[in-house]
């Protein structure tokens, strides 16, 4: 196992201004395209890391911490987002994902004081027992991930300009 | 066809920025992982940039506008900065990126001058002929293929600290 708090957050702090440096005043055209119907554009992905921090990562970590294993998670609607569909700039999305971000790493370091605690389990609606580190470890991949979404879903719209270039892109294997 | 001279500079001049956000300062350990044995971690990732911008996109796009077709361009060793390995830091090895990539975004910008461009082609080694619209697409989604694969590396690290989540996390399906 490799999970470390203070590398988590190396990773969990810089999401943010990253997405920001790489987002903010890009074209509509490479914000609002998706990989086709029922897919998320990148509008979309920032709003899901938003209600994540909302209700996913520090939430679960409070339940664990004040209930134990005997309460388990609600679930997180991974699509709740597309639900309440807002009129914000790009740039708002991003500044509300950063000041969040910043409340709840501030949060996690009040709520994990020692070591042992990482190992304290509680029940996932599907999974059953996970423990704070997996839990903590899935938050640095639910951003990974959301990244790699981010810059595959722009790569989409140049499927096709990019000719026989196609076959030397990783991006384009799907 | 999307491309767009415009849309793609937005690209490219974010790239070393929004890398510099996310990987300045990171402790090793995040640096250093790869995928496996002969898989790059995030330090050879930027060096392949670096010299993609030094021999690939700029040179071939001049040899197109001065060679036309009857040149093919040299072959890119994708591996190249394999056997240059340098002692610099990451901070260093991103400044020297950032800085190259500005010097060839303002060469981009005074080589292309009218629309037209865009469809004058030359000869790819392996292609046969490319137009420089493909050429300027590849490069945009060059960056794109090499940050995906950059969070790819570092995610791999918690493959196994994430328990059961593993089976949400897209970026662990390989």
């Amino acid at each position: 196992m490799n999970f470390n708090m203070k590398e988590a957050i190396e990773v969990l702090e810089r999401t943010p201004h990253t997405l920001e440096c790489f987002l903010s005043g890009l074209a509509d055209s490479w914000l609002q395209c998706n990989e086709g119907k029922g897919t998320w554009n990148v509008f979309e992905v920032i709003e899901h890391l938003i209600e994540a921090e909302k209700i996913n990562w520090i939430p679960r970590l409070e339940i664990i911490l004040q209930e134990g294993e005997s309460k388990p998670f609600p679930p997180f609607d991974r699509h709740s987002h597309l639900n309440q569909r807002s009129e914000s700039s790009i740039e708002q999305k991003l500044l509300e994902f950063k000041t969040i971000r910043l409340l709840n790493i501030t949060k996690l370091k009040g709520l994990i004081e020692v070591e042992s605690q990482l190992e304290l389990a509680g029940t996932h609606p599907a999974f059953g027992l996970v423990k704070v580190r997996e839990l903590l470890s899935t938050w640095v991949l639910h951003d990974l991930t959301h990244i790699a979404q981010i810059v595959r879903v722009m790569a989409e719209r140049y499927r096709e300009d990019v000719g026989p270039w196609k076959e030397y892109l990783g991006i384009l294997k799907r």
